[in-house]
């Protein structure tokens, strides 16, 4: 059997009973290393488990899927995943792979952040298309998230921001000559998201085009999500741009249409007086 | 403090080893019993944990939260919910009379089913507004959901059906003469949603609408997500009428545009020539 495990969002407790139970009994274990992270390392789940795991970087998901499924179909093999497995990032490649093979799989299920940015109080219901911001170059700087966040809000939904990882990145000179060294990792802060969000409306605003978020726009900055030291900030956009929600991972909420129930949840992450302000100024928001 | 604890989908062992660990040493543990229900009854759960377990239906939630949240302040209180704590119905209210009492609180997440649908292969960035399909009744058969779906699909996305729970509830007869006498619980399956869905479809076509949503559009039913006898089944609107997916709780996805990923993964859900044929009639399907 083929296992595909979630792992959850915060550190090595946050498996499942049933997830650990298959972890200990697989003949071999890997671990996604690519689009997500915990807030505790590989040792620290190698300690937990009482099992050594292997690392399953881009290039071996990739190019050694073989060798991953490699006697799932005598024995049980085990394939972590940050979150949930079909979170952020499908895993349906492997579970193709898995299939034709003629190997039976099998998922087992975690919170992802797709679902648990719902601890800030905006209602899951309500979530039009997630959307990914990516780190901006100097000659690089696309804007198509900002028309996806403008059709949710256009339509009273409010958006996720997936923000931008970069692991095992090359720099430009190191690519080209071929050379496997790699950048540290990056991961997009709610401030930098902010920033590039802000300057796209500035952007907007020079065009003359009807503006679909402002600077006031109410937004939430989440970093850690079920971690014991999460962070949640609610605030105008302007304030997300500096404000400081410490270690990976970060996320970003674009409001749409405020329920009341959703405005009290906010202000429990907000200035006292954040949300009263921006009630008046935000045509979204709600108005009482 | 106050846990909010997410119980994920399936059985006992879907709970994280976090939130096993929490249970075991809180005062009090309620398990919230009105919208969701895990494949095993409260039994199973009390056995498993070792706990004895006090059942919160809605009106206590609704009447009686002081009851729950009493002496959370000094010793710790659980409060468990199948899927994820801020899944599919938000416990904001709680939360908000906690922080109010001036008692501490945490979330300890769980897979939903928001996420876990994931399984089924189709891309959980692409879905667009979540909509709920509630029983029908001779003279109350509302079709705002159908304008939600088409709204999705006009822009792509896909949908997400949560399908309607009735638990506790009274005949008009028992209601009006106040006694508290409660109907079986009734779970919509995936047929009954397909079957309103279709007459709606076919109202729409009498009034001479263009059509977001045909017989023949590719739809996904589920049945137990995340448990080990779990049901996935792609096919036509048509086909989901005449499914037969077993026990609750059931959900249905209608798709927007599909990649050529998505339809390779809703292949092994589906009858070997099923997915074939509809890639020709289905405008919003991807054809290569």
């Amino acid at each position: 059997m083929f296992y595909l495990i979630g792992l959850g969002l915060g550190d090595v407790k946050d498996i499942t009973v049933k997830g650990l139970e298959v972890i200990r009994r697989c003949t071999r274990v890997y671990l996604e290393a690519y689009t997500s992270v915990l807030t505790v390392g590989k040792e620290a789940l190698e300690e937990f488990y009482g099992r050594e795991l292997l690392l399953a970087d881009r290039d071996m998901v990739e190019q050694a899927a073989d060798e991953i499924l490699k006697g799932a179909d005598v024995s049980d093999v085990a394939f972590l995943v940050v979150g949930d497995p079909f979170g952020a990032t499908t895993h349906s490649d492997l579970v193709l792979r898995a299939v034709n093979a003629g190997i039976q799989y099998r998922v087992i299920h975690n919170a992802s952040i797709l679902n648990a940015v719902g601890c800030c109080g905006l209602q899951l219901y309500n979530f039009g298309e997630t959307v990914s911001i990516v780190f901006w170059t100097d000659s690089w700087k696309p804007e198509s998230f900002y028309d996806k966040i403008k059709r949710n809000r256009e339509m009273g939904m409010h958006t996720l921001c997936l923000l931008d990882i970069k692991v095992k990145e090359q720099s430009t000179e190191n690519l080209m000559r071929g050379r496997k060294i790699y950048e540290p990792p990056r991961f997009m802060t709610v401030a930098q998201a902010a920033e590039q969000l802000l300057e796209i409306v500035e952007n907007r605003r020079e065009q003359g085009e009807k503006l679909a978020i402002t600077e006031e726009t109410v937004c939430v900055g989440l970093a850690r999500v079920g971690n014991d030291n999460q962070a949640i900030r609610a605030g105008s956009l302007r304030e997300m741009a500096s404000s400081d929600l410490g270690g990976p991972l970060h996320s970003m909420l674009i409001t749409g249409h405020l329920h009341p129930l959703e405005v009290d949840m906010l202000k429990l992450f907000s200035d006292p007086e954040g949300l009263n302000s921006l009630k008046m100024t935000d045509s979204s928001t709600y108005t009482s």
